[in-house]
């Protein structure tokens, strides 16, 4: 096996650190790239499986931060953001919770706080409108839903906020595999929504980390 | 050309009357047909396109009650039903109209009258919030949709009654064709929607009489 | 893991109680759940794996009224229902039992009785055909069919009631996935039937309750 | 352009004499072809829009037996066959009668007669069943029909003849180009079902001559 | 569970005994359909997986005739036929062996000998070649074939006989399922050939028997 | 035809005001919202075909700043937008121009200024490298492409920017309608695009309107 | 409309002179692309459809060498190439005639010459065979087949030249669009096949002229 | 089960030895084959999952040269090659390892070298970059990439020779199984890319070396 390399570059080029995308290694796989990088650099990893976790080494199980909800295991991570949220993850089940746990914890790893409000599907319209002025008052909003993604386009004529649709694989006949909600999203009546793929909770988190970036570069830059 | 065979018989069987799906057949085919069934017959033609009924003999023509936004045609129809209206057909956007047209004109031609709610999609959601009162006040809902389809999971959780989502294949890109619509009706979040064809005014209209009807016999029975 | 929040006002806003969908939850999630609301709330769950209901606490699984047909269970649900049956329920065949009874548990879970007919696929017409008055003394169809779901069409073409078809995802090759069967009752010849999602016994049978509300509330408001 | 080399000896081969498909061809490439094989030849064209047959040169339509219903057009084509019918073309509406009409010429070119039996869509079950005894005097049937093709099935039910499907592009919606009624003759519960291509009208034909050449060869070698 | 209804009426009506599809069935309902029966009728089972044919009873078990590779089971079936075969069954590779075995025990079960040609695969052209005329001393063929399909239309190009093509789910990439195998077949460029559902010897042979049916009552009348 | 209702409100519910989608509308539609509205208000209306637009009488086609490349229409729009560009729009080729020039327009509308950077598809990969400064000047990228959409992931590891990928409809075969470039930005190895529907220039512009709110809004925070 | 950027350097890059893919672009865009360029610069031009060529200006269209079968032009381009062909272009039908011819003006631009080998569809397998030894004497195949494409498996198995395959979008039904005859050829039972898009006869002559690029460098090489 | 016949005589003809794909086969059918070729000629077997690998009996398992992560065994092979490489395996991330292994084991069966370049995704293009003098010095570049497939276009913009792109079905959501993959290969912007079926280093292997063949059969002739 070829020596893995690191792309410890990408968080000064991007203001992104690389994640480990762990679906389609096998664990072996993932042994190797662990040792290779070794322990002290930030690592996240996701897609990890509780059976692929189980199968690594036990000296490397103790040195990551595993979360059996979110699949997501975290090397050498910062401690827990802290402050004011500017970011809210909305969901809208119990199944979509490993999604929106991804991008939490993915915001986490690059320092960012977020607020989850869960449980908000449209089937019960008042508990998303209940929560209309909490999720106004942040900066971005990662809106997390499977089956029909509905949530997606009444979130969208509520606040004017970005919004980034994570459509999940929740559900069974025609939502199978989360094209419906998907295509919801991308599809959506209320204009501006931005999508990413199906269960991309992580890739959410990274397009938040660009605008939260882009804006800081700018307030900077209005102070010099 | 062999005789066409009209199921006439299928108002008794079924409380509906035969209608003449246009959309595949030649002008040449439509002016055999309503030649073979007489002047007299009450008679429904739907997916009449402009153009094919430009194509129609002129003594055919004035026979007809052609309605150039629906592309329906009424021989020998009822007159205009009058009473409260059993039956809301609720509707997104102006592209949508011509499905909901189609809904309303094959109520009419079986005696029933309906409520036109239209530019309601959930992009502004006060628009539809401030009619749900409105809607709440007939027996049987008719939703009407296309790009997202979410105005049907929104319906189906602010209102109690039967409700017939036909999606429509207004969109573009993803919601080409209507099949994003058509898979959000059937995965919807809320319980108990049932779904019809894309672009199938007509058959949620027979869907609602079915319901009618049934209704109908029951109260008969309860007052036997 | 946050507090899960039931929405125990669906019963009075919809006429219908929540259920909670399994498929994509974890056992934790599902215990998490229950535990949140009580053991004295009538709840349906519906899509419970037998390996899944295994995997939970000896002091749930006591609770639980658990079907391992049609893989759904109840907690504190009422009484069998007695009395004529207003919808009948009719499948093609074997491989769709799961589905027909996940439907009859549904209406008995919300008060409602049904008549279950069976092994009536139109391969062998005349089993059909003996069964049709039968079929035409209740109110309300529910028909279940895989593979070709050419009963849908047959039944449409036979019967005067509304009819609410649910496709299975029974079958192999072409037909695999229920894909054939829904678009089979979408775009059947017979007018006025209505559709649900693949596999969906449980939305059929809140469609049925929805109409039977529906024709209630019309009885009531005739008399009053 | 190149000569166009005609497979002359397919007739010998497989009992079947070449069919110039024009759909995917221009004017230009059809006029070719049939300056390269000479007026004399017997020869059937399919697929021949009306708008393509204008096209074409006076001194070529003029020999050509042109049908506006069927797009084909037949060269030096044989005497209309006589005698019994060995082969029924049962359809389910008229806008399936240019698919029927497809395999009756291609039929009667190779010297076949049949029995043309249209308008038994199974919305109106009885239709079909008032012919059930005529269709059994046939040796083959060829089934055409388009939107949810229940036909298929319940013919296969119905009747112990050998049966080749032709699904039709008719329909709108889901059934748009005629997948829904391909889908629903491949995985037809009744079964030994054949299908041949959507709209394949002249392939059905060969394939019910293939039938008989072997009958007959057969009945050959049991007098011999 | 209720009583399953035997359809022992088909041998009469089609020439055909009814066969038990095993796919979606659990094992406690093979085993009630079994009971239901009785061991004296011939039964065909078909896609019965062997980890599901060892979850019965050893006294059912023992009354089968279990056949591995194609995953069909017999029950008091016929003594082998014996006789010039009339079909044969031509295949392209080992992978295909499942499905030719599932057609060819079929066949046996209903009396019919038939001849196995495998590994005759167009990659190697000269192999089917070197069995053209072996092949065309039959009088119908059954051709197998996964992947891309290419043996379909040159059988049909080789051999006048009447030639059902079975579409198998061997391959992966594109060709995972079956699905090019079978728009191969419903596609080719070759005249009048049939297909059936991927897979689906059972139906091929089926559609063979009706076949060999029409043409054995027709001898009948021919020598009356 | 019922009143028109326009959300007036939406500009200052959500920063946006709203544009007429008008694929979807016929010419009398268009008509008939241009004058519900009445000729002051400021009026974007999108995919409005040359054709359709010279269907509209002289009095409004004379009102309206029509462009014929992005088939964009503006009624009483604000003065062309000065000032330095915080939007780049960066475009693959010639036949992405049109989607381009929709993002562009809609950003003007709404008095934003944008830097177009076109013809820098990724197989001229030096294109794109030489402009990699200029681009990284600009707060938030559009990006536009079609065919395989690979700029869509060589952008996304470029630059540290919030980027928006229009997938367009360009190309033909696989990536005919603009499915393959679409996935390509979703499924992007490059992590944090967010994406919008194929085609949706409209959308782009509006989701990028959505961050350049949220961050003035957070600029006004900042100073208070 | 900004100044259209010449990729001229790509000759020396890749041994590849730019080709203009015509036809997602209008007949202005193309226009204002050969203004650009200047009359001197040899140019190819793909999918100019003869409608779209009518309305380019007469200076331009005398300019051009365009060609109605294959809907290319050349600018300036080469005097036609002598001397043996390594390359043979094999096609099926008709049919494909101006995907093959694509490929053949597209390699005489570059100054290589070919054998066009044409109507060796597999139908027919003695066309194919009795060209097998002339298709040998190549160094290179392209082959071109719509439908089903069982050619490319055919050839596949008879020659062990390079081939690739250039499936095209005859066809209908189920082969509409090419799909299948691009999976046959992916899909195939041949090893060593190697495809491009449908219809995409450019980029096959492009890919012949990399291996012949890469042949004549590495002859240098070997004489150095 | 019928004996196995090899195609001995394909590396004749082909200049390719037969591979045995395991993926659809029973152990107990690739017993049976490797017991019909005897232990001394060269095989190699693909797709042998190492679940199926440990199944067989362990005399077959000693001869076998297995590779768990390709998935290939090799039968009697030849020594490892020597020499310089000619061809270059370029993948783009650890996920797409097994199927560039299994691309390098088929060229080392075959008796070729190759350089393994690893790693080189397109997010972080100076990877890419910084190793395009190294895959320049080859005379074949086989690319092997899954998730958007955006290697395959930047590759054909940097280098003139042959490509042969393999696309993984590495990914998930819209990716998954490989079909974005496949798309931007087929219709990637860059001119003369050929392509094979996802995960199908096996057949880029043969492709390489039927381009490798016919150069060495062209420079034989050359100096002849």
């Amino acid at each position: 096996m070829s020596a893995f390399v690191h792309d410890a570059d990408r968080l000064a080029r991007l203001g992104l650190t690389e994640a480990i995308f762990c679906g389609s290694k096998s664990a072996a796989q993932i042994e190797h790239i662990l040792d290779s990088v070794g322990p002290t650099l930030p690592l996240l990893l996701t897609r990890l499986e509780p059976i692929k976790f189980d199968e690594l080494p036990a000296r490397l199980r103790h040195q990551l931060d595993y979360d059996r909800l979110s699949h997501t295991a975290i090397l050498a991570g910062p401690p827990p953001p802290t402050g004011d949220a500017a970011i809210a993850i909305v969901s809208g089940g119990t199944s979509d919770a490993p999604v929106a746990q991804e991008a939490g914890r993915t915001l986490a790893f690059h320092g960012h706080a977020c607020t989850m409000i869960e449980d908000v599907g449209v089937a019960g319209l008042w508990r998303l409108l209940e929560r209309q002025a909490l999720i106004g008052r942040h900066r971005i909003i990662i809106a997390v839903a499977g089956m029909e993604g509905a949530l997606f386009s009444v979130l969208g004529g509520l606040v004017a906020l970005p919004i980034i649709a994570v459509p999940t694989s929740t559900g069974y006949g025609v939502t199978t595999g989360g094209m419906t909600a998907l295509h919801s999203a991308l599809g959506s009546c209320a204009p501006g929504l931005t999508v990413v793929n199906i269960d991309n909770g992580y890739g959410a988190a990274c397009a938040a980390i660009r605008i939260l970036n882009s804006q800081r570069a700018r307030k900077g830059d209005g102070q010099g």
